[in-house]
């Protein structure tokens, strides 16, 4: 999408020698547009472990092209199992890291090494380009869903949690696609974007790159979304997700749950719109099977911002001999959705309606 | 309650000149403990505005100190009824405030001019006193709820939002009474603390308060609450509240409608702590009859801590550009409540168990 009338993508191969990886540091949104160069699979996995990129698609691209810079140091078959056991290991909710470094695995170590830099280099653009179009599918087939509530000129307002816009892939997003081509229509949409602590990705992330597209947004506190749900104010929810069961659980960021029982609790759609690599085939039962990670502390002890004098800054808001823990998912029941937006269409969030959409797959 | 071994209550009158009210600067905490001396209406207009103090019952406290101060001013009937009026509108959605100054008010002008001031101290020492003396007796009956739970020494995990500890009163809180008692008891006792969004009150003031009373507690997202109840991590939720309708539809902080939400979802019960000066008894319908703040959306955008120099410093975490909705408060219908904890006891959240607790009022 668009960042003050220039197109970007998430992702790319450096324009001037053409091996280097660039990025959005995330990190440093809103209030900075830097675009790093990574140029090792260990500045890589410290990128995806950092949260420099964060989104599971983007995060599968970004794993992919790191096996690429690994391949580039050393392309023995050693050297690839190793590269994709360290980025593997990177962050342990999203399942489309797996799902792009198995792929990546399997292709480049069916070539010869004096072969396997190109080759990686080659299906980690396929990685991103198929995911450009998946995510312009899953943005039309949401469209749909948005047009139906637009009768005769209303506003429709959407509730979104966390980042699932074009910065959480490589363009479009998956929750926010059918929102930027309703927006592109002409369709009246406005945006709750619940701030999602701890890392306040909706306020940062969100926010800014649907400000930048133009959509109108409001940011509200995660608190606020049932109320804003009782009183009437939101038409339907969009989320992301980084893994979904094959029974149609769906795990994503933090609070997800809460949004889900207060769209059913007052008769609100609730949608999570994911592309089919997001789709663990191999569990059936989200709360048991997804594992969850444990961040850090300190993101819950302390906010990252912007200081009076203009300078990124710190602050602690816990008492220092206070503790926190810091769980970063949580798993939406199948039952709580209303439907999941793919690239293939919208199905019912459970297992014969997955497999009917998905039967190679499943 | 004690701060490093010494008693304090969360209002009182100076000990030397014997006439300005004192209280503890909670937008300080934790950082500072500043207690500023209110000399005037006015300044106790603006200490509730501008949440100085906070929490429904210290509010009514705080207003009722608030008209004897304008009384020593000047004891006429025209200021009585400026300094009501004035106070009333300090806060919409608690309804203590209303209460305390009904009281005040109408004891206040039977009395001639002459000994109103005395009259006025008196009572709101009295409102002082009955908050402390009722808030013990809902820590009393909360307690068997915990003491409940705790059988062979197993540890009880509470989940508490935003702040009903004794800074929300006089002396010993709402939600935070039984947990104070429990500790007391050498019941193990911890505490999830919402940080509760987006003053924090939680990460400042109930993880203040429960650390300086050596209560084991733990701060959390306001959105891992339902992840916590999902994996079994919580046995209870004690809440506080700002208004309970007649049928027992709770407001209080925003996000508690979502905790209670989760809470039924996972079969844990949902206590709401409350004074029975807490009860409007006029109204019937929470979601339609209670009015709910909104607040600055400056509290959404910028974030408040202390820097890693030790200076309090605000950060801002939204884009320059981006507007924000601040919704202070929502309401959980009596339906996902399991019982409140009363002053007279532990009753059903309907019309029915509240007018048979309090049959004079109801």
């Amino acid at each position: 999408m668009k960042i003050d009338g220039t197109a970007f993508r998430s992702i790319w191969v450096d324009e001037t020698d053409h091996w280097s990886i660039r990025i959005i540091d995330q990190t440093k949104l809103p209030w900075a547009l830097d675009l790093p160069r990574l140029t090792s699979m260990d500045e890589v996995a410290h990128a995806i472990r950092a949260m420099l990129v964060r989104g599971a698609p983007l995060i599968g691209a970004t794993a992919a092209y790191g096996v690429a810079l690994a391949m580039r140091h050393d392309s023995s078959d050693a050297n690839l199992s190793h590269a994709v056991n360290v980025l593997a290991a990177t962050r342990p909710t999203a399942i489309n890291l797996r799902w792009a470094l198995a792929r990546m695995e399997l292709l480049v170590r069916s070539y010869p090494p004096a072969e396997r830099v190109q080759v990686a280099y080659q299906e980690a653009a396929k990685i991103c380009d198929e995911d450009v179009a998946t995510n312009r599918a899953i943005g039309r087939h949401g469209l749909g869903l948005i047009a139906a509530r637009a009768t005769a000129g209303r506003r429709v307002n959407i509730l979104t949690h966390c980042n699932a816009g074009w910065l959480a892939t490589v363009d479009w997003g998956t929750a926010l696609a059918p929102i930027y081509m309703a927006h592109d229509r002409q369709i009246d949409v406005h945006v709750w974007v619940d701030e999602t602590r701890p890392r306040n990705q909706g306020a940062s992330l969100t926010a800014w790159e649907l400000g930048k597209h133009g959509v109108a947004h409001t940011v509200i506190a995660d608190n606020a979304g049932g109320h804003m749900m009782q009183r009437g104010d939101v038409d339907m929810v969009i989320v992301g997700t980084d893994r979904v069961t094959a029974n149609g659980d769906v795990a994503n960021k933090i609070g997800t749950y809460l949004k889900g029982l207060a769209a059913r609790d007052n008769g609100i759609p609730f949608y999570v719109a994911l592309p089919s690599s997001t789709i663990d085939w191999t569990i059936r039962d989200g709360l048991s099977d997804i594992p969850i990670e444990e961040r850090s502390a300190t993101e819950i002890t302390t906010v990252t911002g912007r200081a009076l004098d203009g300078a990124i800054a710190t602050v602690r808001i816990v008492p220092k001999d206070s503790n926190a823990a810091n769980p970063a998912f949580d798993v939406t029941p199948a039952r709580l959705i209303s439907g999941l937006i793919t690239e293939r269409g919208v199905c019912s969030a459970n297992t014969a309606a997955l497999a009917a959409l998905f039967p190679q797959a499943a």
